[in-house]
């Protein structure tokens, strides 16, 4: 039976992935767990992918989850090595849905499309009985350089180009009434296809954190990771509203954070939108499990997220 | 507010389309307003488009919401003169959802795709709280002769690739209870697109009906139209099932026939999969109302579906 822990993004909604998808919808392409497919046309290379969007509450300090919609796709090309060209979006509103609050989520989702230099070309709208929005995008972008979760390479550094948590805390802040100043960091990280030299992999950082993100790097391209806890950027926000829970940002779901594999120049990072508290976290290294140095010296094995961190968080 | 006649595929999903998301996601590409849009890579022409399917009951005789949202978005991608070539997946998964059911549909969806020649390269995953499944497919195809809704000419002759009506009367037999011989019509058309000669325009005729979509070209083309009733393809059962309800045919949705305006041989058209009894119904006129014929001899006009004929129908 299907439970939230499957829509985590993490362990079970990969054995889900394995176990039912990837077994009937076999082929290389999708085989390939990329955030996007890669594919041919004209012996040119172009992405596509797609996203559904179910978060609640649809609106949340720093967005919507129309803006929501639009930044995940162009993310999720952005991480193939794409400049994202074209969205679609299929919009399943609830009986009773104010049209006002529609337009609204569409203006952003506009504006957004507008900042991110994407057209919104294909549509379609569905309406079912029970009150709410989901929103799906499906994305096309052109490939500037290819790049892939299998292609680390022992000795790469690792990258996140700002702070970890966000988004979830603004999320889980919003949810049970909490107020404090955490906004959720969800953004378009295009600019990144401008800048892919020395870049291997690069995967943005959502459902499961940074944690199961990188876990499922160093799985397909055969290695192992070092990370070090006094390298990791968290705002000082984040840091106590997650000790004040017990939780940990590096679990945490951020909406406008890249995970950034290779041999890159960080200060080139800092200066793109969105990535000025861009810092290198650790290393790619021999095929071992994921491992956090400590602050006090210690180090500590990393496991992808099992269960649900928070349902419905995009 | 939405209401349900806004997800009717007719007048009201019209008006919704046209306020809110026309208005805000202002490009010449999407307000063309075609089944799929038609883009530009490397001097050559691709399509795309996407669905979202709700429908309920999600097993139905003839198919299920798998082969139904892999067959959607073939379709669309037809529609433009396209050759379908690549499907993306988004699944909504209800907490507490069978496993066994979800690779059941997942397995429908596979068979569909092979026969159909797509492949399913990228896909999602999302659960929220309320039981059922929503599936978004989108997909790309490259054009081989573009078709276009404003292209219909005065004269051109009006095709429709066989029995009218059947996807709705089946949903509907479903959901009362009646038992009939009725099977949704559900098939991938995938084929007519090795078959464009002649073709100007072509739709699937899906919700709203052969009525509402016709409507539709002759705005879009600026043209007329007169179809007769006595030349409509309907089945003995679907006409006996209509007959008693009050419904017409006409209004109701398929979701395995195209409408084709062109010049075009129809007896090639007829051997094709899924198309043996396509049938000249009608031609296109100078501008004037869409006119129907009666078996008595009369005229009717026929204006687009207003309000929901069947709520989930797809």
């Amino acid at each position: 039976m299907i439970s939230m822990n499957h829509g985590s993004g993490g362990v079970l909604t990969g054995k889900l992935i394995n176990d039912v998808f990837f077994k009937h919808f076999d082929n290389e392409i999708l085989l390939k767990a990329e955030d996007s497919a890669v594919l041919d046309c004209n012996s040119k290379q172009f992405a596509m992918t797609t996203d559904s969007f179910v978060i609640d509450p649809i609106f949340f300090k720093g967005g919507d989850i129309g803006k929501l919609a639009v930044c995940g796709t162009v993310n999720d090309l952005t991480c193939v090595g794409a400049l994202p060209k074209y969205l679609n979006c299929g919009f399943i509103i609830g009986e009773g849905f104010s049209i006002e609050t529609l337009e609204k989520i569409v203006i952003s989702m506009a504006k957004t499309a507008k900042e991110a230099n994407v057209k919104i070309v294909a549509g379609d709208t569905k309406v079912v009985e029970n009150h709410g929005l989901f929103i799906n995008t499906s994305g096309y972008g052109e490939i500037i350089s290819p790049l892939s979760i299998s292609n680390s390479k022992i000795g790469d550094k690792i990258i996140v180009t700002g702070f970890l948590g966000e988004h979830q805390a603004a999320i889980m802040s919003a949810r049970m009434g909490i107020s404090n100043n955490i906004s959720s960091d969800v953004a378009p990280l295009h600019s990144l296809s401008s800048c892919l030299d020395g870049i291997h992999s690069m995967r943005d950082i959502t459902r499961g954190g940074l944690v199961t993100v990188l876990n499922e790097i160093c799985e397909k391209s055969h290695c192992g990771a070092k990370i070090y806890e006094d390298s990791l950027p968290i705002s000082q926000e984040t840091k106590g509203f997650c000790d004040i829970l017990g939780l940990e940002p590096i679990y945490m779901a951020n909406e406008g954070k890249m995970l950034i594999i290779g041999d890159v120049n960080i200060d080139k990072i800092c200066q793109l939108p969105y990535c000025k508290n861009a810092a290198i976290i650790g290393e790619i290294t021999a095929p071992s499990q994921l491992l956090l140095q400590t602050h006090i010296g210690g180090t500590r094995i990393l496991d992808p997220l099992y269960s649900e961190a928070l349902p419905r968080i995009c």
